[in-house]
Order: structure tokens, then sequence, then C-alpha cells
């Protein structure tokens, strides 16, 4: 154990914190399994409730299970009607990250047992919570609008009822499996920052409501959640077709960075973003978007042109950013959308780490002075 | 680094994942030290702002630093009207820990720039945060009890404004200086779950209310922070001098866990529970909790002389819940008093994190299946 003492790698790289029975990475490989599954044939035939109950309980539902989650889920849709005027009385200028946090740490506040952590409570709060982020989220953005806001409707599926609750109306069966697919393909993937985190807070003990709001917080960040965005302000950068071209040979010539290639993890091509890659193109040709899709393809192109053998393939943010577009997403709930689609992974840790849990402690190396006077202030 | 690879022990006990150049623990010889200033020092000889600028700035300020550090502070004290309203239609019933996470989370919605992450930003972030943390408690507490809200009152240093606001009445300076030294001895402690959380959150570049938000959330565990209220629940549980000797000597016989011994750190004396102890008896006698204090002083001389040489000391949990209750807090305001007072620590553990950043994204071991197929559900 001496060298794990002296020498973990910055970053904690490399370093095994926690075992999982939920997704396998080969980053090598390009694969992406959700317990064994992998990740194209859940995209494909899977639904996002589904999914999330393969991952909380290691197997694929029966119908009459599959039944029963879904129905629970659709009774824990509403929101408190308190949590409601708290939201409507939030500054219109927040960022709805910053909203969404702040809402799912409030529904604490409303649970008369926040702290239970049964796997039974934390399996029925994680379905609370997993249903009533869409409400958060949509609430808050039609309010900032001046939009009346829309009650959610226990007819639709998790998708269905998000885009329902944001937009006002029902979605198109296509855009309703656009956004089912998006939900399912970042729902978990590995101990990345903010799952890590979650288990970092649940392994204190402390309750779901702590793990997933310290969890939303850490997918905020840049380096991690907030990737998606600058994909957007790309593609919104570059305008045309035509402009792809000049402005790709810019980047590389001055090696800059191009939004939504490369991942810490894969070395090839990312399986979620080859599965939305060939989704989106649909997608797009519907919607009306085709001109994003066309020049995403040529970023591709050329990336791939460019960098060819050194292999910085496109990832999962690069077509999701287009598919988020494709059915009517603004920009700053790109985020948002990503941490909803993460409770699957998160609530899944968090169930992991309870069992037979141990306090994550790791240490730090302390470089500073020692054995210092305090001196009295006028003597400084 | 095959080793850090393979082999990392659960909990991450042993592996170093930051530098730091706050606190300094020799858990074998009882040291603490705050950038080198051995804790007794500290509490003897400074002031909790002071304690905070030394902490966020390595090394002790000098009297006109300190007089501006001290007026931005005071200056912050005052909470956005709206957060006022917001705290004061939660249900009374909820708990403070999961209100205090709710309102430093709620803070970044009336920041302009709340993702902000300059030095010079975090460090007025932190002001702000740490100068309203009292505000969001104590307009709980006393909204809950059905009294009067009290504006903070900006002549007042940290500690007696927090009591001020809490109590409605000035303390006394005997218990300003016991809060005082409870906000000091708590404020940094290496890197603890709760540290480590915020700079998890911290590394992926999110922001401060993220990262604090999320470090409150991991406190509130009982592995963690929940520990003082357990020791007072013993105390009240014991009842009298009487019961002391018959309730350790059964606990012990049972080899039950006897409240506020033992320490995942410290093998020998926790300096800070010694400065407390010394501290508490005064505090005791002074505010009429001279039963309480000896009580405290039979249990240790018992579990002394019952263990002995195998070592299991009072750590501060032990002698800061008398405190708290000398100055008369309510058993659930015990961890978030510990909250408040660790800000000095996460701040600083952020601004570390953020010089020199690299995202800490530990892996998984992944023990499930491979390879399985999508059965469809009425084949399962």
């Amino acid at each position: 154990m001496t060298t794990a003492t002296s020498t973990a790698s910055k970053g904690l790289e490399g370093v095994v914190a926690a075992e999982s029975k939920m997704s396998f990475i080969d980053g090598n490989l390009g694969i992406l399994e959700y317990v064994g599954i992998p990740i194209a044939a859940l995209a494909e035939n899977s639904t996002f409730e589904e999914t999330v109950f393969l991952l909380w309980n290691g197997r694929l539902p029966k119908r009459a299970e599959l039944d029963e989650f879904v129905a629970q889920i659709r009774a824990q849709y509403p929101l408190p009607k308190e949590l409601i005027d708290i939201i409507t009385s939030f500054p219109k200028t927040a960022e709805p990250m910053h909203v969404l946090r702040t809402g799912v740490s409030a529904l604490s506040l409303w649970d008369r047992t926040p702290d239970a952590i049964t796997p039974d409570d934390v399996h029925a709060k994680g379905i609370s919570m997993m249903a009533k982020m869409p409400g958060i989220l949509t609430t808050f953005d039609r309010y900032r609008q001046g939009k009346p806001i829309v009650p959610p409707d226990r007819s639709l599926s998790f998708a269905a009822n998000l885009m329902y609750m944001l937009n006002g109306e029902k979605p198109t069966r296509t855009m309703e499996k656009a956004l089912d697919v998006c939900l399912i393909l970042h729902t978990d993937h590995g101990l990345n920052a903010s799952t890590f985190t979650a288990r970092v807070i649940a392994s204190t003990l402390s309750d779901v409501y702590s793990a997933i709001s310290g969890a939303i917080g850490a997918l905020r960040g840049p380096l991690h959640g907030g990737a998606n965005e600058g994909v957007m302000h790309m593609l919104h950068e570059i305008g045309s077709l035509a402009n792809v071209e000049p402005f790709i040979r810019d980047r590389l010539e001055k090696h800059e960075k191009v939004m939504g290639f490369g991942h810490r993890v894969y070395k090839t091509r990312d399986p979620r973003a080859m599965f939305l890659k060939s989704f989106s193109k649909k997608l797009a040709e519907q919607t009306g978007n085709s001109k994003l899709y066309e020049m995403s393809r040529k970023i591709e192109d050329l990336m791939d042109a460019a960098v060819g053998s050194r292999g910085i393939y496109p990832n999962v943010d690069f077509y999701s950013a287009t598919t988020y577009h494709c059915i009517g997403l603004k920009l700053d709930l790109f985020t948002p959308m990503f941490a909803i689609s993460r409770i699957g992974g998160w609530l899944g840790h968090v169930i992991e780490q309870q069992d037979g849990n141990r306090l994550i402690r790791p240490k730090a190396d302390y470089i500073g002075p020692h054995d210092q006077p305090y001196i009295p202030i006028d003597e400084r």
C-alpha cells in the first residue's frame, strides 16, 4: 500500500475508488454497456424508464414490474405547490443549472423523512426526485419567459411529459424518441466527477437530496457537463456550411480546441456519438435542421482528414448538441437536460455505495510551514 | 503507477488526492496547525474572521487588512429580501441542514456572475456566502418558532451577530468567545469528506455555490458532521451524574460505541478537545451548566480507566456538544453550526484546487456481466 499512499496520480487518474455493476466502458474498443447490454441496443429498443430500472435493479424488468415503475414515476410528476411558488419568485435572470440544483435540494424540505437511506427509501426518493426534476426546470423556464406554467400530464412518458411541460404542447413521436434516446445515452458513464461526488457524499451516510444536489453542482462545471453548450456555440459561430472549412482549418492551425472532439476515456469512436450521429440525421431532416447536421458532418470529415491516425473523434456532446437543438431546447437547458438524464446513474451509484459503505476520505499532502508563532497583530 | 491503479484502499484511505497549505495534522502526536500555527494559539488569541483570512491567504493579516476583511464580511450580512421570503415559506418541519444547503445553493440566483471563479471572484463570493450563512440558519430557526426575524447588526463580530440573529439579544462576552472558539477549532481539518467533496466539485471548474452546497450535503452525514448531536443525545440519555458510571460500564460491557470517543485521524488526544475541555469548564460554570460538564469529565475518566493503553480519547465532538449546549443552541443546530464554521476550510480548499487544477476523476472497477442481449419484454 506504500505506493498508493505516496504516488497517487493528480486527479486520481487510474485510481480505483469504487466497484460498480452498472456501466462498463472500454475506451480502446469503443464499448459502452449498461449491466452488460450494449448501449446501442438500449437506445434502439428500450425507454429511459426501463433503462433506469435496469441500472437500479441490475436487470431488465418484467412487464408488470415496468408498468408499476412507470406508474410510480408518473404519480410523482407534480411538484409541491409551495415549490412552484418559490421557483416563480426566483430572479428571472437565474441560470437553469443553479435553479435545478436549488430545486432538487429544496425537495428535501417537504419530505418528512429526508434522511432515510434504507434501499427502499433510496428507491422511493429517487423515483420522486427523478419525476420532479423536469417540473423544476420547466416551471422556471416558462416563468422566466412570462408563460403560464404547464402542469404535468400523467398519461405521458417521462420524455414526452418533459417536452409537454416545456413547450405546452405534446411532442411528436420523433421528438419524444429523440429526447428519450438522449436520456438513455447520458444516464450513466462510470465514475465521472459528478457520479463520484454523489458517492463521496453518500459515503458519509448522508441523504439522497444531498448526494444528488451535490452531483448537479459538479456536472455544472465546464470540464464536465458544461461541454455540450460549447458545441452549439461553435456551430452558431460557424454559421454556414461554406464557413466550416476555413473555421476548422483556422482552429487546427492555431492548435485551438474544436468543441465536441476527443474524450478522456474513449481513444476510438464514442459509441454514444456513433448512435446519435445516424439518429440525428433523420431527426434533422424531419425538423428542418438539415443545415446543422450537414455542418456537423463536414466538421467531422475535416477533423478525420486532418488528425487521421491521431484519432480525435467526435464525442457524445458533438451530436447531442445538434439533437437538443432539433428538439427545440434553448442553449442553457442543454446541461440541465444532461443532469436530468444522469439521475439514473447517480441514484444507482448511491445505492451501490450504501451497500457495504465505507467513508471515502483520501488525504492531502501538507506542503505549508510548521511551528509558526501567533504574532500579535501590531507586530506583523 | 500500477499499484495505485489496482490496489487503492477502500474509502481511498491513505491515498493522496491533493496538496494543501492550510491544516497540518499529526494524529500520533496530537498536533493540529493552521498554516503552521498551533490550533490552541489561534483559539486563545485569534478570531474566526482572522483565522479565515489566514486560511484563505496563507498568512495572518496586518491590522488594516483585517479591518478591511471584517468590514467586507459585515457589509454582506444581510440576505436578499426575496430569500427571506422564500425561507419563511418553507415547511416549519424542515431540518436546518437541508435549509442551510438549499439556502446556500439559492444565493447563486441573485448573483449576476455566479459562475465566475477567478481568485478575486472566489474570495468575494466566499465572503458573501460566509456572511450570509448565519442569516439563512437564524431566519429559518426564528420563523419555525413563530418569532420575528432579527436583521443582522453590522456592529457585531461574526460570532456575536450570529447569536444576536438567533436569540434576538446580544450575547455576553463569554458566550461570544465560546462560539468564536468553536468556529476557529472547526474551520479546517485536512481532506475530510466534505472538504474533499468541495474540491471534487471545484475540479470540474464549477462555481463556489455548487462546491459549498455539495460540501454541506456531505457534512450532514452521520459519519461526518452529524456526530456531535449524538454526544448530546447520550448526555441527555444519561441524565444525571449518578447514572454516568452504570451507563458507561453497560456500554463497554456490551461493546457498544460511546459517542464522542475515538477519531479516524487522532491516535492520541485531539488538540481541539484538549482546548475545549478547559474552556468548557469555565463556560459551564458561568452558564449554570456545571452538571453537564461534570458528567462529561466523569465519562472521560471512566473511559480512560477502562480502555487505558488502547487509547480511545474524547474527540472534538465530545466537548463541543457541551459548549454548543451552554450557549443555548438547539440540538438540530449543532451540525449547521459546524457547517458554518467550515466555510473557512471549504473555500480555502476551493482556492487551492483551482490553482493548477486537474479534474478529480478516479475510476470504478466494473464487476457486472458482459455481452448481454436486450431481451424483449415478454420473453423475460
